[in-house]
């Protein structure tokens, strides 16, 4: 029996919950050393509250941790336990309520062990939600700006004391201003350090302010350069087109045929072949996302319909996909026909040799040149995509090597091919 | 048929009108604001002109979409329509004129709706103009720019009220001017926020910066390390030849003739193969392409001429590129010869054995070696590249291949070239 | 013999000290011209010291070089030695104790020539301690901008002159508060220049901050986009996957088990293929390599204990690789059997054909299918993996091969599986 | 006949002088405009040499053109001619001595128009000069700043005006030190604008400000991530190494001899190998080449001496080269022979095949196994590598091709082979 311990949402819900808990607490630690809030009602009842939240989050974990250690399947993939010790202590640290513990607030200090479980955590959810990368990124370095910010005022009211003609309110703010003024490296100098501890302070406070600018900076330039790859494909193919007109002059008409088609290829595809994918996956994993792709294709075809599963799973490995621009031909009237096409997107056109006359369109889930796979023939009819098709091609080699396992279904699959109407193949 | 909804002139024009009165607006609305300009005829007048201009545009853009929508075939590639509900209603609301409708000016606001659809037609005109796409992110850059500093001017006047003394212009450019010293993190401290308001307004105003700050770094980082391919290609070659040299200690020549290569390489094809584009393209568009290149070089060959356009197509396909550095040889008297050969640019010398005397010199356009083709023979002259030279290769087993189709035509190409002087093959 | 100088632990303890002395001096050299250190008994005991260190460096620097010289083996790769002459002559300049031999105190610049062979170790350091590149790197730059800051406060005290109300070290500290401040461009304004050598001075520190902090802005973004490799292959896996769901609208359960392998990979392999770096290796220490990995494996099956080393060591090259993901099947009951299959690592359930029963599970170092190698036969049982394994596969063919050269140990292993109880294979 | 139109001393000299006159005239045409130094007398002079510069350089310009034109081989590489109208009129505009044909300075400006050519000069330097394109950067960085620092100061100086109480030169570095101040964004604020121009100026300034720092970050990080091709190749090779030892944990031995050998690869070849170079050359320059580096290597190889040059060319294709490390072996006792190898770089050992007793020692130029060229034979030593040693391999088969050809010397290298003492082969 093989376990997932997947996040359900709950999972997920609890987790930002302890976030926010955490996040909560960092904000009110510095207020606290200001203001004494540790002597007020409210905050030790808030303490509390976050004591039992960090208890049940140990419980959840200790129960987590135990289920994957038995089943031992996934283990390798959900690191973010307490497989190694140290998460264990700073956990065990962060839950002890210290505010009814001990008189001094340094103390407090210690919840803050809860960090490092939380950072774990963020870092986890980051990777696993790769699609929103790039927006988690951006809160955590919006929530640790504020919370940097927020700490240096604290710090700097506590060193510079509070002007008594200003409401606390004011004070903090304009302890804000100045910090945000100096990260910033704006500078106004209405409020300038005096005196040695101010001006430490003070160059402590600068460097880390070049520093997060840095960093922000860097985060910046990491999303202008790593760009979405489908987007850097379709860049790249428009640059080397750009190449190709600048040396050999080609009719623009051809010009904006390719354009078109990289432009297509960019917003259909994402620009990317599903065979890039299937390389770096191994062989079980392969098998199962190709059968999973043309299934779907071949299972609503008449010529297999009650046809045994395994028999299509088979043909369906061999079929190889074609992509169609405008005005493509896929064969014209009088070409050898050696296999079948199974149309898997868009339409294509079905004309007399001569191209005047349509005989029909066909579209997603039609077929056409099943005969070539039971005799020797030619193409009666002359077969255009329209717009954009993505097209499967079955070879009579390949058929030929498959049936032969399943006589019996060979000889339905003929007799339902003939008995169709068969003006073109 | 196939629709093709390409942008005409009058079309893009068209765009850019939209995109400038979208400017106009978004740089009057948070004047208005300041000095009621809703009360002034003229602001009236330009709030119509702005409402049929966002009709019309409305208007063009239902019936693009209609036309597309039943076409289908580019559906894909031209997005930027109503496809999604959302577009359709930024559209409406942007249309109705605000300044008649309502006696209240946080209607106006209503009307900047209409930057969704502006947004999309930049990114949409940055995507298909591949080719200035860094001139109009930089000017996008600068409008973007000049917006946010306008609009945190105005706002800086309404939190910090007019000077009396000074005229209203007069104000403005000092907020301007207060508002840019602090947006690129100078920072003067002539002019600092009072009051809680100010200095809140003043944080945000800083943080602002900074990011501007770091997305035009980001930018700017972007365009050094995202060089043009051609470019990279030449100095990834320049650096593998240092590195040969200094492993090598290859001589002085040898080295001039490689990096002349690089150079010409280069600047002629801008570093590209043409068989790189061929690979990314579906086979349809890949053998139009090639066709393409090649027939331009034939069509010109003297005993082609007159020949049907059929087997001109087939023979292209088996023509082979060569390059020739200065001094190349292509072949030296005696050797087997086994293909004729086109010349397609540049210019090649014809030489006695022993190099002394030149017999001719071939220009683009030029062949020579077509006995090759009809006989087994030797060659009878030595020809060496006099600069850079391209040339195709049409071996004698393809051609053979092709012309057992044609066998009038063979007949009528060998009369030709036997008639032809034939001094060299 | 092959001399191997690779570095002891004293070895590095002592390239440490010698960077420290560097640094110590670093510091007390502009101090000494602002407060004429050199006067007094500790500075000049301090400078002996360092006299003595360095001359203990020069020696076992001679030495290293002539051992390295005389052995001649390593000597391209431990370049850090006085091959060339400069590192010499610095080297021996910097060791005189200027502070003795000279009045002027312009001649302790000279011992600053240490610096060279600091940069060159530290360098040295950075390259070949390549796991903690990054740490270092901060460290450089930490450690540099303290000593830039540090010089430039003492420069400004030289050319300021000393405030006689306060303190020395006030002004110190004052001095470089306002260093600080204007390196990181915040710039309150409340210490400014005056007249014009201070302006000079002034333009010259503010260049040098903005150089700093766009080096300091460079290191991050290297540190941003210089991904680690595992994660960056990571990455671009889950963004092909996220492209082939936006285009395919493959079933949850499938994208689960590609994104579980993805991540399976990242964290077991760090995302790299052995096959990767074998490729950059020469013949022989690829053959090495492949014979430490696979030996492991195989020297603990039973069937080829007290076998010759030699052959096992053929055997082994050629073992083929194969990864399961969870529930993966490696062959069912009633499949050809032409080969053998060692686990590696994981778990390995062996099933009756209907998957009801479980007959056993083979561990790392378990093997099975050894019937395979000797005789026709088909499989009797369904093997599946319960979560991720690694799997050398060695065909019969590959087997046959080895064992023609070894004849008496094909007899042993051959009674050897047999004996064993064979309920599958 | 074929021109090189290459850049020789004498050219370089006058491009690099041609260069300073444009700086020189940049540096004094605003100080012309503050001070009014057409007035007198040293300016006129100047004015006049500068003219004469310009004009000889024009017809040096015109002189290349014409030849280069004429002689066609290289048109397309030296392309910073008057190929295109515009740097023709340019150039023209920026010879005139305005200085004495016009009264009003404002025509002086038109000898920016040399600029142009300057520019075009410079980026040609740059990328020719493709070994210190690094340092030029920053050159160019440093010189922009200055000029662009020193037109705005005089602008400044223009707008603000003098003050009557200082002299010229401190005006002037009042000016400089303000305008630095704000262009690196420091805003110490002693120094403010006063009214509308000086605001306007100043945003100007401040805009100018943070868009040079963005450049210059940009460079610097363009320098942090473009790294050097050879030690982004290590620095992979040893993140793969780590990746390895990760998953594997294999023996600290073969982990040290793996890590030596990337050094070794890394500071001996630059992390390239030959072929990659190869690969994006023309044929005719690829053969040239490979003979390059392999003719050395046999040329002085006493069996091939007085032997054909055609012959030993044809030889040196074939040569395939190996890598061996230190202790690797070349061959063993009793192995089968079919190839000979010559030593191009390093140490090999010849020894017993008990390997106790040292034959001889093979330097670079030696050469072993040559009689496995005539008759089949079993190796009589055994070969080890001492360090890391560079060979060539020819394989009998190769040797058997070419030697065909010539009969007679096959005979003359057979009997030198046999006549030389063959105590191992």
């Amino acid at each position: 029996m093989i376990i997932k311990p997947r996040y359900s949402k709950f999972d997920t819900a609890w987790r930002i919950l302890v976030i926010l808990t955490v996040l909560v607490q960092a904000t009110l630690l510095p207020l606290d050393f200001l203001f004494e809030l540790r002597f007020q009602r409210w905050y030790d009842m808030l303490d509390l509250v976050i004591t039992v939240i960090y208890l049940l989050d140990f419980g959840e974990n200790m129960h987590r941790y135990k289920r994957i250690q038995k089943h031992a399947v996934y283990k390798d993939i959900y690191w973010d336990t307490y497989s190694s010790g140290k998460f264990f202590i700073s956990d065990v640290l962060a839950i002890l309520p210290y505010a009814f513990l001990f008189s001094h607030p340094a103390f407090q200090f210690l919840r803050m062990f809860k960090w490092v479980k939380v950072l774990r955590t963020m870092h986890f959810f980051q990777i696993r939600n790769i699609r929103n990368t790039t927006r988690s990124s951006l809160w955590f370095l919006l929530i640790g700006t504020f919370l940097v910010a927020h700490w240096f005022s604290c710090i700097w009211l506590r060193i510079h004391g509070f002007e008594a003609d200003i409401s606390h309110l004011d004070n903090y703010i304009k302890a804000l201003y100045y910090i945000v003024t100096t990260l910033t490296s704006v500078g106004y100098g209405d409020i300038v350090p005096n005196g040695n501890a101010e001006m430490l302070f003070n160059i402590l406070l600068q460097l880390t302010g070049v520093g997060l600018i840095a960093f922000l900076v860097g985060s910046v330039v990491g999303l202008f350069t790593k760009r979405n790859p489908a987007e850097q494909r379709f860049t790249e193919n428009m640059e080397k087109l750009r190449a190709l007109i600048h040396y050999h002059d080609i009719p623009s008409e051809l010009e904006k045929r390719i354009s078109d088609y990289f432009t297509y290829e960019w917003k259909q595809k994402l620009g990317y072949d599903e065979s890039e994918l299937m390389e770096s996956l191994p062989f079980g994993l392969k098998n199962d996302l190709q059968l999973e792709f043309k299934n779907r294709t071949i299972k609503h075809i008449s010529i297999f319909e009650g046809v045994d599963e395994k028999f299509v799973r088979e043909i369906a490995l061999y079929l190889t996909p074609i992509v169609l621009t405008p005005g493509d031909y896929l064969f014209r009237t009088g070409d050898v026909a050696n296999s079948m096409f199974f149309v898997k997107k868009g339409k294509i056109s079905v004309l007399t040799e001569d191209e005047k006359q349509e005989l029909t369109i066909l579209k997603s889930g039609d077929f056409m040149g099943e005969i070539a796979l039971f005799k020797k023939s030619n193409r009666t009819a002359t077969v255009k995509s329209i717009g954009y098709s993505d097209i499967y091609e079955l070879h009579k080699k390949e058929f030929e090597k498959v049936i032969k396992k399943y006589p019996d279904i060979a000889l339905r699959i003929k007799e339902k091919s003939i008995s169709r109407e068969q003006r073109y193949i």
